[in-house]
């Protein structure tokens, strides 16, 4: 018998039955006005509601969890020992005390209850675009009903994941309802170094020129700051990627074991490590484009034809610098090193990719390629510098050029880094974290 | 018992053979030519078509559907209440009256045929790169036989998946046959309009230099004009990506509900519309380097030095304009930062991507940071054309510059979304899409 | 009844019980001290192994190999008939004669040994961070039980791949200890290439300036050299990819049937052009940002403007010409173009998107692309080329710039594909390749 029952005949209700009429189900509809009920696709039946559950061993409710409590409660006789389906969502994160799965588990505790599906949209269901949303979270007290429920899932093309439980359903019903949870501290500490960075250079740069050298540099506002304060912050931000990583290695040798559990913000440190990382690789491949750009930019253009023309003028060729050859082409060529391990970490984060890898080979690419980078970018940046770095008589307002400061972070991951590796310290946490007794 | 018998011992049968032969299974050949068949892998059995079928509960037909006619109805007793899979193809799509598994259905009723594993290649199973194949579509009117199939498709490494009954065969196919159904329309409408943008430009530059200015410039075919078609195409593109949901916004406004379908020429448009914006984004990829490559072409680096030459000689600098600096370094980093979220859209359509994401983030990034890219890729442009949009002084023959056409739909857009976005009529809209009686 | 045993109160064993309780099991973990485990999950129990075992069907073995022997040896007859999960992992490819499971198995003939979720990590399964080992593979000669535990292994969210009878064990004990086994060969194969052609072009470049013009350009080594080598490795390596298909193709055809497999050595090679292929990419994209680099390099700075410098000297201009500019335009355009739909056989390579597509998409993105990509990127370097190709005059010590040697193998590949396309030589091969008799 693979009848369907499903209770509603609005958006929801219509797109599912479509779609289990189209898998070879047969789909019998409950609806309050069966005769009025003409968007239906042909094919379906449609009655009463309590006709409808009679003839159907699983009943899909596509009503809203507000119309629940009269009305079901007067078709208890009927539905007890069916399996009901609810996909009902909320409009607010925690709207209510209870879920709504366990709320109707409540109001008939001779039903066997199920939650699925809330995650899927009508129009989605509908038109075949599932882009986001073919996986399918079922929980249910009552595994037979969830094995059935998770078969139809499978039948229709989504990708059921068991989740337990009854009480898993109060997630299920959030989990439409948020918005990159896990993303949103690594960009609020983002956007609060940006700005606190953007506004460093402003400082240093326009404030100082209109200031002091009574000289209009807004312009630099556009491109020329923003390609500092990308950069700036992408390092800063790569270099705090890794610091957990030390952090704990640095815990589980002073507690001399791993038996025992982080402190409480230093695991969600380490679990936000990849949104963290992606962010920064954003804002390098900003830096990227912006340094690309550099020389179409009129600013640009016009400074190099001054200094040519009054070069001829005073009919001299600066000398070429063999050395200024070597500085520039080196901290590029380790720019572009940097960030194409950058990119390739960018590429194994895609879920895809990071599946058909296996823990060691993930972790080679995260973990080593990553320190690689850093240590090149961190480069980047020091030949960059070069001789500019700590003298203090290019700063500014006793303000050290913002490169030297983005510097501090990386530095101190790599010397800590470095001193975990030096062999005998290595071995020592290498067997902690064997475990082996 | 877990053999399985395959009649005909080609290509397909063999490498399947051996496939289910790794995975632990009891493999038995069907051969019209037992004796000959060498090439088949150490540890199965083969025997004649009637002794093989014999021995099994499920036989997968791996023969061509010209062949099935004389020899299988010989076989009709022998493979009655059997499960017989049908894996063939077809060389055309459409090519016979009904599909080849309701045809072998006909031929032999007593038999529970499956349609499956006609989407993997022998190649690909045999060398184990399962790339484009691991997904296998199934369809039987007998339920137990479907899943037995399923089974043994995962026991193989594949992802079968259910399409309901016999009649969804002709769908499964012609599925290999297709050649990107989706990507027809964007890409012919994205041809069209490519080549008109290029003829506009062409005369607009090359024929109005040759037959007026009496210049050859039949060199800026390479890149000037290709670095002017890519942009324009694009940005109309990606304005056409966010049309259909205005209207459709319009129409649901207009019939107060959203319970009634959209004219199918909007339904296909907003159904093509993921793969417009790939198209799209292709184009702006293209523009973007086309740009960058910009101070290495010869042409431009000729043209800077005769210029600095002219001044050089003339003994004057050109005065530096802060306005200039300003117009060209906003109109820049407004094109990379609307190309940094055209990339982001382009990353969260990977199918891995748009999995791991709930339906409103991935509503989040479509829509509204689509809408974030479209402001400021126009934006961008009309910086870009500063004062020199409509200035007919400017124009050629009569025609505006190409640039000046291609804000025509973004703008119509972007007004129509602004007017559906003032409060009261967005609540209008929410009310109608909530569905609330 | 849906309780579960551990044995071991470990890491893995830990995060397994929380992951299993989490998902509405009833866990009972067996320790040798279980008065001692304090940090294992709220709502577990925690008994002896024998009383432990007693109470449940299915046994997880969460401690290590080594400690197997004497203790289960003691247990044999409490875990006869029941499930046991293999879990272990060891420290080094093949380290003992047999896999762990088989051991195990062969310790206790009377249970039924099943392996399964050792590719996943401790770390991972607590933290929720399944990133690179959502996929478990499972074998068992017990089909019941290998269902059993497959079932489990969905119900905590991780995604079972039966792998077939216990013979498979071995593979799955060594798939966590490799480290990119496919990528080997190319990575090899790509430095022994980067290396040659490096030391070709120092030689060519640096040594021969500072042997004969006594200039010291040793500054090339950072940018100029990278990007020779990046981009004429990346065009061999293209053209390495195409070439296997070739010599299949002649093959087939010589031998007149494709009922007989390939050398060894064309298997392997056609087994990792997908390997080879991305790291050509790599290359490529390397030799992209290198190129756009080009303009903000002192030296190229310096050169510009003492050039114009010196122009402005003389009191003239150097001419335009219009082949010139025609000339860098098309090498340009042309590489640009190359590039792009190199990219796109990237992205089409991504797991998601060539599981998306069917293998008649895949093979014309991979197999018609992927040689457009070839001759835009054989053009590119020819047009680059123009007339100093085998100018004998342009020749340092002998030695022909290097770029014309990359030439030779895309060259060859595009003749014998040519020749295979002629239309009579095409049909006998799409003849062999039908398979028809
Ligand atoms: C662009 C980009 C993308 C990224 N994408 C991802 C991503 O997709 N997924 C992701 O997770 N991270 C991602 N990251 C973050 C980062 O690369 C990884 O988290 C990386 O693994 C950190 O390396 P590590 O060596 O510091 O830490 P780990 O090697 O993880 O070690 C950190 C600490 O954890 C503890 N630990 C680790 N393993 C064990 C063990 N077996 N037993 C006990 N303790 C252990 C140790 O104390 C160790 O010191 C990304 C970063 C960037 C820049
Ligand atoms: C680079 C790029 C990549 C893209 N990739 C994708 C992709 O992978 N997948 C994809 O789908 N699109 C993709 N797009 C297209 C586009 O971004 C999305 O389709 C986007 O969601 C459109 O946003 P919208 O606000 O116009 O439309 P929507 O928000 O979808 O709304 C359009 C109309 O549909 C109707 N509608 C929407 N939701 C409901 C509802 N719940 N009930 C009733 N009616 C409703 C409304 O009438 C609405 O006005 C891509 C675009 C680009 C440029
Ligand atoms: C950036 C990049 C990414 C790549 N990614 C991938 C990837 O993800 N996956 C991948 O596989 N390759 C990948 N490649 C490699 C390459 O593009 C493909 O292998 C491509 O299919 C080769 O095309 P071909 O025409 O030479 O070979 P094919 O078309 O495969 O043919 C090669 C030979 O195989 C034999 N053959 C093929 N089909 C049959 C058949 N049906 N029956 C009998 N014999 C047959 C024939 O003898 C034929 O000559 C990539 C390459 C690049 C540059
Ligand atoms: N729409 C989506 O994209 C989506 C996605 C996931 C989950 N859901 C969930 O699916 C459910 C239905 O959503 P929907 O969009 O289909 O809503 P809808 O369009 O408003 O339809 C609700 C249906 O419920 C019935 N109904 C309304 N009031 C009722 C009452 N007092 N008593 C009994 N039946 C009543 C009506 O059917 P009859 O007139 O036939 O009785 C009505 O068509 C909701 O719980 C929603 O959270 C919806
Ligand atoms: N090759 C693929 O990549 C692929 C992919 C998907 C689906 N398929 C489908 O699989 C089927 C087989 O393909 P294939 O590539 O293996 O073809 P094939 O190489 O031509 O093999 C066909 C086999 O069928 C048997 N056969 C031929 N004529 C017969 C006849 N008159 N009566 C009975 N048996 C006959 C032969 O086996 P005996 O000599 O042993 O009798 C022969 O080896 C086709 O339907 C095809 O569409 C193939
Ligand atoms: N950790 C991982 O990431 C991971 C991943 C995949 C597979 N594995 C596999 O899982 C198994 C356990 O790994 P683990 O990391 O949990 O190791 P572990 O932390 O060293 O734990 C091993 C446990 O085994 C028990 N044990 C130790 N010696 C024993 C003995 N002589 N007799 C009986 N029991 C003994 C102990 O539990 P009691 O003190 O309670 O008896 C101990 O806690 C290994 O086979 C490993 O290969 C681990
Ligand atoms: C070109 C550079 C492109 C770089 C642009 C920056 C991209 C980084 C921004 C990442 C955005 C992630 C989308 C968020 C959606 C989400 O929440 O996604 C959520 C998913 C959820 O994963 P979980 O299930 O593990 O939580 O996360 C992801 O899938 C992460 C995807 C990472 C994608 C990185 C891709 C980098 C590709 C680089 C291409 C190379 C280009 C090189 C060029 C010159
Ligand atoms: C660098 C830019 C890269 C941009 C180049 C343009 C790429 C856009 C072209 C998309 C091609 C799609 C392949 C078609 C295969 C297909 O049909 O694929 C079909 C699948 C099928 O999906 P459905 O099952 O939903 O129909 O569609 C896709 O998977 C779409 C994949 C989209 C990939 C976009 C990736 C953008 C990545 C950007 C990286 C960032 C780079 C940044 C750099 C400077
Ligand atoms: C921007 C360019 C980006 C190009 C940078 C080079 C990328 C190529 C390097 C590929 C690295 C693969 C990771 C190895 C992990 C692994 O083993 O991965 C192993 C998996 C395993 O696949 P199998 O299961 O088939 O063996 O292979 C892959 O998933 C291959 C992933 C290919 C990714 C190519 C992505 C190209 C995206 C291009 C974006 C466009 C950008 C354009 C810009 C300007
Ligand atoms: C394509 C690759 C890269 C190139 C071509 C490149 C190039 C450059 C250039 C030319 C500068 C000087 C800018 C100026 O003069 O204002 C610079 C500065 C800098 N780069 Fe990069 N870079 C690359 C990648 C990276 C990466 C991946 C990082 C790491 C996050 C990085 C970090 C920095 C920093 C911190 C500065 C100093 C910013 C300042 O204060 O001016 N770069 N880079
Ligand atoms: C990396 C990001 C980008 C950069 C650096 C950039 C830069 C430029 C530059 C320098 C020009 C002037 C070209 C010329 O002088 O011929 C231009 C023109 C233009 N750009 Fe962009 N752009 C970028 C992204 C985009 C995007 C994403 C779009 C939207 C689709 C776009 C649309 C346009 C249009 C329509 C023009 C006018 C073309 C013409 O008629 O000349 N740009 N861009
Ligand atoms: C973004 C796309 C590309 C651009 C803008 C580009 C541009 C250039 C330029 C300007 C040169 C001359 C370099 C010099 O003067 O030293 C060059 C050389 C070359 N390119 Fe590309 N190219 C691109 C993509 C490719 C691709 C995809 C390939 C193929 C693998 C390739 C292969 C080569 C080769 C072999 C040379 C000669 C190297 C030498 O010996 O100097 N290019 N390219």
């Amino acid at each position: 018998n693979n009848s369907i029952c499903i209770f509603g005949t609005g958006d929801f209700g219509r797109s599912l039955g479509l779609k289990l009429l189209q898998s070879g189900f047969h789909v019998i509809f409950g609806s309050r006005n069966p005769a009025r009920a003409n968007l239906l696709p042909k094919g379906v039946e449609v009655l009463g509601h309590a006709e409808a559950a009679q003839k159907c061993q699983l009943i899909i409710l596509a009503i809203q969890r507000d119309h629940y409590s009269p009305f079901l409660r007067k078709l208890e006789d009927v539905l007890d020992g069916k399996v009901l389906v609810d996909v009902s969502n909320n409009l607010k994160i925690n709207q209510y005390p209870e879920s709504n799965a366990e709320y109707l588990a409540q109001m008939l505790p001779g039903a066997k209850v199920v939650k699925a599906l809330n995650t899927v949209s009508a129009w989605s269901l509908q038109s075949g675009a599932l882009d986001a949303s073919r996986q399918v979270f079922v929980c249910s007290d009552d595994n037979a009903a969830k094995q059935k429920v998770m078969d139809i899932a499978r039948a229709i093309g989504l990708t059921p994941q068991d989740n337990g439980s009854l009480m898993a359903a109060n997630e299920i019903e959030n989990y439409p309802l948020q918005l990159f949870p896990m993303w949103r501290l690594p960009i609020y500490l983002c956007a609060g170094l940006t700005v606190f960075v953007f506004l460093y250079c402003v400082i240093n740069d326009v404030v100082y020129s209109a200031a002091i050298l009574e000289k209009d540099t807004s312009f630099r506002l556009a491109i020329s700051i923003p390609n500092k304060v990308f950069p700036i912050v992408s390092l800063i931000l790569l270099a705090l990627v890794y610091l957990p990583g030390v952090f704990a290695a640095i815990i589980q040798l002073y507690r001399g074991t791993k038996y025992s559990r982080f402190p409480n913000w230093l695991d969600r440190w380490m679990l936000c490590r990849k949104q963290l990382g992606l962010v920064a690789l954003s804002y390098a491949f900003l830096h990227a484009i912006y340094t690309l750009v550099i020389p179409i930019r009129y600013y640009v253009r016009h400074r190099i034809s001054t200094s040519t023309i009054a070069q001829a003028k005073k009919n001299e060729t600066s000398t070429f610098s063999a050395v200024a050859a070597w500085r520039t082409d080196s901290y590029i060529a380790l720019g572009i090193l940097g960030f194409f391990f950058y990119v390739l970490l960018g590429i194994t984060s895609l879920p895809s990719v990071s599946n058909a890898v296996n823990w060691r080979e993930f972790r080679f690419v995260q973990s080593k390629l990553g320190y690689l980078t850093l240590v090149l970018c961190a480069g980047h940046t020091f030949v960059y510098g070069w001789n500019r770095f700590l003298n203090v008589a290019h700063f500014r307002w006793y303000m050290p050029p913002a490169y030297t400061l983005s510097l501090v972070i990386p530095c101190v991951v790599l010397i800590l880094k470095f001193i975990l590796i030096i062999p005998c310290i290595d071995k020592r946490i290498t067997k902690i974290r064997q475990g082996w007794e």
